[in-house]
Parts: structure tokens; C-alpha cells; sequence
């Protein structure tokens, strides 16, 4: 089954790519590796503000985590045109904004890990590294970034 | 004299690898490079709770960071199934779990830093960023992840 | 126009390289990749100590980022003996040492990507991730790795 087909059956809808809000690019390919921007999770098109371990549940981070990974794959749709040339997501990094005594990023994290593995099967399956940040940009709750492999 | 004979020589005997403890996988190989997961460090089996500038001396930090990378090997020996596969260590990221006032996360790091230089020489010299971070998974007290070159 | 050429008209005098304070090296190269390790930001050659949102301003850790992209220069004109070697900035990480309800690290980070965007033009644009920081190694404020392509 292709990711869009998965996308199609998860009923997700993927938006339109917004460009960074800041002096960087969305991605950059460098032999068969494309490094891709820490993207922050949004809601209804906003930043969704909040801190685990302060206003925000484990429950509600993981939630957090899967839009960024939303963002994420519209960020590659627009930018490769086509996900079937994912060959392997390689490397996650997910920053989970976090009081001092919040110990659960790796449960966060998973919100965008899971997804990912359900879109691409065998070749979603990453390394990751997952930690708790003082803050994020804009105040947002958590950001993740990916390192892939592409096919061609 | 090789990885395994310099781990004799400091009477290191290498645990049994654990399998991650959420949605990713320990290691992805992409041409010849190998992103390895963030290991957080632990003592007798369990996650070695503790914040530096807290309860944790500088010392301490630095012996959790060189059990992590103690850990980082035997994962490396499970995946690679030799360490004499390891050509370069190139890229190492040290998470030390910090108060907002202790700046000796560069210390901490070199516990693992300095165990992987001992372990595979020259080739164990690496490129590396450490900070000081909000919390950790399971409040483990140090996070590490590799990239790796591999000989073929 | 040669990244030397733009130096000179910014009127930067790169300076000398320090080599690292602990046990690592400047960079390490893997195929075309090039891995810097952090560089943390200082002024008058000594770290440049500080948290935003306590006692600096968004646009003096935009200036703390600059400082920290020249040094990065520094290691890459020591290393390389020639920035015209650089074929692309691949990927930045920014660490801002912030207090908790700091929310403005991309701008900081502004401060590094746009003076590596004016020095190497089209090849200066990168990936980046931005984030803050409980603290940082000798309390310096900003910390900056890098991600390069070399052309040979």
C-alpha cells in the first residue's frame, strides 16, 4: 500500500506546506539524504502553545506530536512531489517542551513515530532520540525534525 | 589491538543489548553511515534518575555518561555483530539533564567521550555538541546518540 | 563572489581557531559530510554568558549567534584551508539557553543563518532546528553545530 493510500484510509488530509517562518529552508538533499527543518506541532494552523508536565497530558503531547508528523509529511509531499521516494525515514529528533520534573517524551515522541510507521510500513521504522526542552519556538509545545533516505 | 581486547583490557564486560522501550528501532544503516537511537544512561539495569546542578555532581554525571556509551557498545556489538566494523566514531549528541545554572555538561560528556576514544583509538575520535535539557525519558540523568561511519 | 571576498566586505576578520575544550575534535568529515561540533558563542573571546529571557534580549542573542557563526568559519577556514571547499550548508542546530517562557529562539537563531546566507549565498541556505536549552557548557547562551557538504 503507497503512503497515500494509508493517508486515504487514516482518513488524514494532508495540508498545504507553509514555508519556515524563519531564515532557513524547509529541507535540504545531500547525496541520497535529505535533512529535513524542525518542524513545531500547530493546531488549527496555530502553534499549539503549552508544556507537558504543566498545562498539557501525555496524552495530549502524543497528539501533538502526531500533527508535527502531519506537517512533516506535507513538508515531503511538496517537496519531493511524491512520497514514494522515501526510501527510509533514518533519524528523529523530537523536542518535547517540558517542566523540570516531566519524564514522559518518549510517550510524546511515539505520537509521531506510530504515525510514521503506519504510513510507510517497514521503511517508517527510525532511530530517534526524544528529550525535554526548556522551551520552543513561539512557544510551541513540540517540534521534530527528520533525517530520511531517499530512493533515487 | 582491537575494540574488543581494549574492553578486556578494561574490564568491560559488555551487557545484553535492550531493545528500545517505545516506536523506534536502535540503529538505521543508510549507505555507510549508521544513526544510532539516543541511549539514556543507567546503573544495575535501571534508568539513572538524577538532574546535574541538582542532586548530581559533575563526577557522577560523567560515570552515567560513560555507562551510557558502555550501553551504546553492546548495542553497536548486538547490530554490527563485530565493533571492528566501526571506522569512525563521527558524530556524538550528550543530553545532560540540567538545572537552569549547571554549565559543566561539556564534563559529563567526557565520560563517554573519553571511554570511546580509549575503546577504538583513533577512530573513537568524534565531532560533538552536549547541553544541559529540561528532563529526559524516565528522568534518566544523561541521553546519548551516535552517528557512525562503518568500514563497508 | 568568494565567501573571503563577502568576509571582507562585512568587514569580519575571521579568528584563529580554538581547538576544542574537552575531549573531542573540531569536525569530522565522512564521505562529502562534514560534522561540526557545537560552537558556543562568546565575545571578546571569552564565552559569552547568558540566558535569554532573564537578562538578554532577543537581539543581543541574535548578535551572540553571529558571533558564534564566525568562529564556526574560523574552524571551517582552519580545517578545510578554503570555504570555497564548502559546496552547501546542510543543516544547523541552534541551542538557546532559555528560561522557561522564552519563545523566540528562531530569531535568535536568525542571527547565525543570515550571516551564513550572506557569506555563501545559495549555498549558505540550510535545514535548521532551533530550541532552548535548560543551560549550556561555561553558561554560554547560544551553541551552534553544523551539517556541511564539501565539494571535493
Amino acid at each position: 500500500m503507497t503512503a497515500y493510500a494509508k493517508l486515504r484510509e487514516l482518513q488524514i488530509t494532508l495540508p498545504v506546506a507553509e514555508g519556515p517562518v524563519a531564515a532557513f529552508v524547509p529541507t535540504v538533499r545531500t547525496g541520497n539524504l535529505l535533512f529535513v527543518s524542525g518542524h513545531i506541532a500547530k493546531r488549527d494552523g496555530e502553534p499549539w502553545v503549552g508544556k507537558l508536565g504543566v498545562q498539557m497530558s501525555t496524552e495530549e503531547g502524543k497528539l501533538a506530536a502526531r500533527n508535527a508528523a502531519i506537517d512533516l509529511l506535507a513538508t515531503l509531499h511538496h517537496e519531493l512531489h511524491d512520497l514514494e521516494r522515501v526510501k527510509r525515514i533514518v533519524k528523529m529528533l523530537c523536542l518535547v517542551s517540558s517542566s523540570p520534573d516531566f519524564t514522559e517524551q518518549h510517550l510524546v515522541a511515539n505520537g509521531a513515530s506510530e504515525l510514521l510507521q503506519e504510513v510507510f510500513g517497514a521503511r517508517g521504522k527510525h532511530a530517534r532520540s526524544s528529550f525535554g526542552v526548556a522551551q520552543l519556538p513561539t512557544g510551541s509545545c513540540v517540534e521534530i525534525e527528520l533525517v530520511l533516505e531517499l530512493a533515487d
